[in-house]
């Protein structure tokens, strides 16, 4: 396995593969890998012939009073982890080379990036979109794998790659998930042993909404009340609980064709995100 | 040469060219090719295996009251001149594919985008940047030509093509006059006779700050006070007559490097622009 710290490098040997005629799957991450990231690597693995891992904690989505500082970083166990799951590189740029002193170019996918998560982190989506961006140009894959977990950016990703004509294709997979129903997450080891214990109670609720739609019931509004009072008595704070279109992310009233089911909670200094879709039919 | 709609056909071309090994150059118009275009064309003629010129009128770099409608339109013309400049392919999209219905991501180039020309139109860089971001997806070139008479789109595509990492070189040719001084631009048809006459006067005020420069005159207020003294009695509106540093478009007092003076100015419906750049040594 190579690790490539130079853009320039990064770019040359994308170059070289696609002159050979190879296909390049791409897995962006924060690092901190963990079996979510694990999964994409690994269908990335199954469906390349080059697998390519980037880890770069993008200051530019994390607003300032936002974790950027203490999001956990191990890069030695991330090259092990990465390794084994079947990666041909790991593309490692410099903050410094990602984002030169006069940087002032961004991507934005409007109205998605306002929705849910960008009520309550305004600038994020367009922090996530311009370093996709970015990375795509270096890396040019194929295709390119994110986890369902960070629904709200897979539908933004998979818009700003239609709208720029990206010459890429997006693949989204399951979310994978702890025993007891938390969904993966680097941020889970900001959680004390209460607080990881009473997290599950996120997946839980998201399992009584779907078996409510799968007892007929379509009024969202009845759903997200039964999902908030599930969670309200373990968590600190609800950033939200909506039921929103697949496409538009706007609120759905009633249910008649799949919806986003999504959610964010705090529990003490970690905001947590979680989803499902609940299917009418 | 090919006459390409769809683009997906024009990526495809794009595609099995570079697995040729064959260069790409671009040119991104407007249609109504003139002289200017023309030397764009030839330009990247001599530098590449393939010559892909575009025409398209993009909707998002006008604003509301702006002369989209009016802007002058003449394929037949602007294939015959194409071609007997050297182009392979003309890649001629509709609105509606480059534009679908629900469309909504923008790529924004900050700070530059607000000055000069920005100030006056506000939002057009944003569908410059955006619609040349597509362009150059779709395109796939290795170097795309850009006219030095567009002084402010040239600097900002060149940020966006470095901000984004996008693979190709931006290579910026000098402006080609009319035998009277006058820039070429499709938009001179506007122009009435005596408007036409009058619009010389850009040039010979142009002439005269480089004299000033060369004399030894640095203060930048004294030139542009003596260029607005020349070309005020001959036009209906000055937008702005600005001597800007060539990084960052801010306004420069004393000349000690290479600065860039540009003017809009309009002539009854039709505004101009044209610029220099001045030399202090």
């Amino acid at each position: 396995m190579k690790i490539i710290i130079s853009i320039k490098k990064m770019y040359t040997f994308s170059q070289k593969m696609h002159l050979k005629g190879k296909r390049i799957g791409f897995v962006p991450t924060m690092g901190y890998l963990h079996a979510g990231h694990l999964s994409l690597i690994k269908k990335a693995r199954e469906e390349n012939d080059v697998v390519v891992v980037s880890i770069f904690v993008n200051p530019l989505q994390f607003g300032p009073k936002e974790d950027f500082k203490m999001y956990p970083r191990n890069l030695k166990r991330d090259i092990d982890l990465a390794q084994n799951a079947g990666t041909d590189v790991i593309f490692y740029p410099s903050t410094q080379q990602m984002y030169r002193k006069d940087f002032k170019t961004y991507v934005l996918v409007s109205d998605l990036s306002e929705r849910l998560c960008g009520k309550f982190r305004p600038g994020h989506f367009k922090g996530v979109t311009t370093v996709v961006n970015k990375l795509f140009n270096v890396v040019q894959p194929d295709v390119a794998y994110f986890g369902r977990k960070d629904a709200q950016q897979a539908i933004i990703i998979k818009k700003m790659v239609q709208d720029l004509n990206l010459p890429l294709k997006i693949k989204v997979m399951p979310i994978v998930r702890e025993k007891d129903g938390l969904a993966m997450s680097s941020r889970n080891v900001y959680l004390n042993p209460q607080q990881r214990k009473n997290a599950s109670i996120i997946y839980t609720a998201l399992k009584e909404a779907e078996k409510l739609v799968k007892e007929q019931v379509r009024d969202s509004l009845r759903i997200s009340s039964e999902v908030k009072k599930i969670i309200a008595p373990k968590v600190d704070r609800i950033d939200y609980i909506e039921i929103v279109d697949l496409k538009n992310l706007l609120p759905v009233k009633i249910i008649k064709e799949p919806v986003l089911l999504a959610v964010a909670v705090w529990l003490g200094k970690c905001r947590l995100i979680d989803n499902t879709i609940l299917k009418p039919h």
